[in-house]
C-alpha cells in the first residue's frame, strides 16, 4: 500500500528520511504535516483513526518548528497521541462520554518530551473505553470490515495508512502489539518504566507501558532513543547476525489460528536457513497462573484507579467496562497480592532462561484481525509478556487469509529494548522474503 | 493541646468516635464537619494549613452524608486533602503559581472512594511546590515560630491542631513521617502500591506513596481498612505484646541530634523493661548507598514526570526546584538503572534481616522541627525506608528541647502495615510514660 493522491508524498516517509531532509532544509515541518493532513482527509472518513485533528493548530505548530533551531533527531516529525494520554491544548476524551470535549490542564510527561524535542502533536487518536475493551470507530485501513484491534486502534491505523508517521499507544495486556499486528505495521512496548506515564489515565499501575508504531524498526529505535534517553542502536549487524531464538509459544498456544500455526511451524526451518540458532522454549510450570495472575492485577487495579467514574458515572460506562467492573468486585487483596508476587518472581525467572544473547519469539496474536468492529480481539498472546514488563517488538511477519497482516513479537530481557529492535528487524527480513 | 472555644468540641474527638457516634444517630456528620470549620476559622489565619476551604460546600457535603445510609465504619468523617491531590470539586494547586486556581477533572482515587465510603471532603491542605523542597505557607501549631514539615506540611498541621481527625499525604522521601514528627501526630506510610495513585501529582514513580495523619494509631488502623481493603488491625493484645524490635539508627546517624542520640540511647532499657527483646540492627553494606540511590530516582523521574512544568514555565518554578533540575539533568539513564536495581536488592533482602515476627524501630526524623518557615527540614532519615516500599508509622516518642515533639517510625515488612501498626500502639505506650 502507499499512498495515492499526493504529488508530494511526504507523508509515507520514514522518521529517519523525513528528519533528515528538514535538518538539511530540503523539506519543512509544515509540508510533511500538510502532507499529514492531506492524507487524513482523503481517508479518514473510511478508517476513522483520529477523534480531535485540528489542522490549523498542527499547521501553526509545524511552522513554529520550522522557525527554531532543531533540537534532536525527531525535529519537525509529526506524531499521533492516543487519546488517553492528556494534552494542554487539545481535548482528551479516554474514549468515554464521561469526559467527552474535557480540556486538561497539562500535557502528559510523554507529550511535552516530544514537543521539546522539536516534534509536532499532529491530533488524537482514537482509543477504546478507557483503554479496555468498548470499541471506537476505527477500522482496519488495510480492510476496512475489519477490527484495527484494541486499545490503541487509531494510533495503529493511522500509522498504518500512511497518515502519520509514528503514533503513542499504551499496553496493559496486549494493547500496543495487537493492533500492530492486525494492522501490518512495528508495535514496540518498551521495557516497563522507560517512558514515563505522569499525564496518562491509568488502568494497573503495575503494568500499563507507553509504546509506539511506526512503519519500520529503525525509526522505533529512533524515536525511544531521542524520548526516553535511551542508547541508540546500531543495526550495522543486522546483515551478519546470527541470531539465536528461542521460538515461544506460550501457555495459550491452544488458542492459536490455523495460520499463525503455520507461520510457527515454518519459523525453525526460515530462521536456521539464515543461520539462527533455533530451539523451541517452553515455559516452566511457574508460569501457568502468569495469564489469570495478569488479569487479576488488571481488574483489581483499574476498578481503583477509574474509582471516580464507576461510583460517580455508572449510567455512562459501557457494558464490557460493567462486566469488567463486575468481575473486578470479586477478587480481594490477597488475590492481588499473590498475583504481584508470582509476576516479580516469573519476572526474576525469565532471564534465567534465555542465553546471554538469545532472544524469544512469540506470537504477537491468535492470527490476522477478525471481519467486525464491535470486538477488538483477544489480548491473551501478550498477556505474560506484559506482565513480566520485557521489552517487545511487533513486526509484519508475512500476511494470512485474506491477504491481512500476520505479525510476529520478538522479546528481550528487560532494558535490553536496542537488542530487541536489531533482533526484531532481523526477524522482519527473514519472514519478508 | 485540646480544642478551646468548642461547647461541643467534636473536632478533638477520635475517628473511632465520631464514625460510632454518627452511626448511633447520636452526632451528625455536619455538627462535626461545623466544629471542625469552627476550629480552622479560629486558629487557621495563625497555622496556615489550608490552601482551599468552601464551608458551605463542606457542609453540604456533610448533609448528603446524614441523609443517607452509612455505607462504612467512616461514614460521614471529614478530611483534608494535600492539594497535590485532584478533586472535581475544589481547585487543586500543588502548590504552584502554574496552576493557581485550576481545577482538576475528576477525583483522584483516594478521594473517589473515601467519598464512597461516606467520607466528607473538608478541604485541600498546602503542600510544598510540587511536594519537593519550597515551602507553603504552613506554622507548625506547636510552636508558630517553627517549620511543620514537609511535603505534607499543611495536612499534618491540620490533624495536630484539631482541624480535621485524618488527612492525606504523601511521600517520595519523608514528606509523610517528617512532618507527623514535627507536629506531634500519627503518620502512616503504607506499603508501596497499597492505596492506589491515580489523580496524584506524580513526582516519583518508583517511590511515591499516598500516606496519612491521624491522632490515634486505632484511628490510622481503620482508615487503612475502610480505603484499601486491607484487613482489620486487632490492637487486643498490644497490652500483652512481648514485641522483637530492631532499632536500627541507619546510614545517616551521624547525622541525628542530639534529642535523637538521647531518646535511642534510652530504648533499649525502656523497651526491655517491658518486656521487649530488643537489639540493634545495623544495616549490611548492601545498603550503604541506598540513600544516593533514593535521590537519584527522585530527581531522574521527577525531571521526567515535571517535563511539561519545566519546559514551559521556568520562570514561575521555585529557585529549589530550579536547582533540583539542574542536578537532575546530570543523571544518566543508565545511574537509574543501577538505582532502581540497588533498590529491588535491598528491598528484597530486607525481610531476611528480621526475624519473623520482628519490626524495626528507626529515627523519623533529625531531631524536632526547626526554627524558621523555608526549610522544611532533612528527610534524611526516611530515604532508606521510602526507597524499599516497607511501611512506617510515625509515633510520637516524648519531646525534645523547647518541649517539641519527637517522633518514631516503626517499620515491618512490604505487606506487614498490621504488625506496623501494632507495634506502633506499643511503642506509643512504652514512650509516652
Amino acid at each position: 500500500m502507499t499512498a495515492k493522491s499526493e504529488d508530494n508524498a511526504y507523508n509515507t516517509w520514514s522518521i529517519t528520511s523525513a528528519a533528515k531532509a528538514i535538518a538539511a532544509g530540503d523539506l519543512t515541518s509544515e509540508a510533511l504535516v500538510a502532507s499529514c493532513l492531506a492524507r487524513i482527509e482523503e481517508r479518514e472518513a473510511e478508517v476513522g483513526a483520529w477523534i480531535h485533528i485540528d489542522a490549523e493548530r498542527a499547521l501553526a505548530e509545524a511552522r513554529q518548528r520550522d522557525a527554531a533551531t532543531p533540537g534532536s533527531p525527531l525535529h519537525g516529525i509529526p506524531f499521533g497521541i492516543k487519546d488517553i494520554i492528556d494534552t494542554v491544548d487539545m481535548p482528551t476524551g479516554y474514549g468515554s462520554p464521561i469526559y467527552k470535549d474535557a480540556q486538561p490542564l497539562w500535557d502528559a510527561s510523554c507529550v511535552a518530551l516530544l514537543r521539546e524535542a522539536g516534534c509536532v502533536a499532529l491530533g488524537k487518536t482514537v482509543t477504546t473505553e478507557f483503554a479496555t475493551r468498548h470499541a471506537g470507530k476505527t477500522c482496519n485501513p488495510l480492510d476496512l470490515t475489519r477490527t484495527p484491534g484494541g486499545s490503541s486502534s487509531g494510533s495503529a491505523a493511522a500509522v498504518a495508512d500512511f497518515m502519520v508517521p509514528v503514533a503513542y499507544g499504551t499496553q496493559t495486556t496486549g494493547s500496543v502489539i495487537r493492533p500492530g499486528a492486525y494492522c501490518g505495521v512495528v508495535a514496540v512496548k518498551p521495557t516497563f518504566g522507560l517512558i514515563n506515564r505522569a499525564g496518562v489515565k491509568e488502568l494497573s499501575e503495575s503494568m500499563d507501558t507507553i509504546g509506539f508504531y511506526t512503519r519500520s524498526v529503525e525509526d522505533a529505535a529512533l524515536f525511544l532513543h531521542v524520548l526516553a534517553d535511551y542508547p541508540q542502536t546500531d543495526f550495522g549487524d543486522v546483515e551478519t547476525l546470527k541470531p539465536k531464538i528461542a521460538i515461544c509459544r506460550t501457555t495459550v498456544w491452544d488458542q492459536a489460528n490455523s495460520e499463525t500455526v503455520a507461520l510457527f511451524d515454518s519459523l525453525t526451518e526460515r530462521f536456521g536457513k539464515l543461520g539462527a540458532e533455533v530451539r523451541e522454549l517452553e515455559l516452566p510450570a511457574d508460569f501457568d497462573d502468569i495469564a489469570p495472575a495478569q488479569a487479576v492485577l488488571n481488574d483489581y487495579e483499574s476498578l481503583r484507579a477509574l474509582a471516580y467514574e464507576r461510583i460517580n458515572f455508572p449510567d455512562q460506562l459501557s457494558e464490557e467496562m460493567t462486566s469488567k467492573i463486575e468481575r473486578s468486585l470479586t477478587h480481594s487483596r490477597d488475590k492481588h497480592s499473590w498475583a504481584i508476587d508470582l509476576m516479580q518472581h516469573c519476572k526474576t525467572l525469565l532471564p534465567t532462561l534465555l542465553a546471554e544473547d538469545e532472544v524469544i519469539v512469540a506470537p504477537a496474536a491468535q492470527g490476522i484481525a477478525e471481519v467486525g468492529h464491535v470486538y477488538t480481539g483477544d489480548p491473551i498472546f501478550s498477556q505474560v509478556w506484559n506482565a513480566i514488563h520485557v521489552p517487545s517488538v511487533c513486526v509484519p511477519a508475512g500476511t494470512g487469509p485474506a491477504g491481512m497482516p500476520l505479525g510476529i513479537q520478538i522479546i528481550a530481557r528487560c532494558r535490553e529494548d536496542d537488542r530487541a529492535f536489531i533482533h526484531a528487524e532481523w526477524v522482519r527480513r527473514a519472514l519478508a522474503g
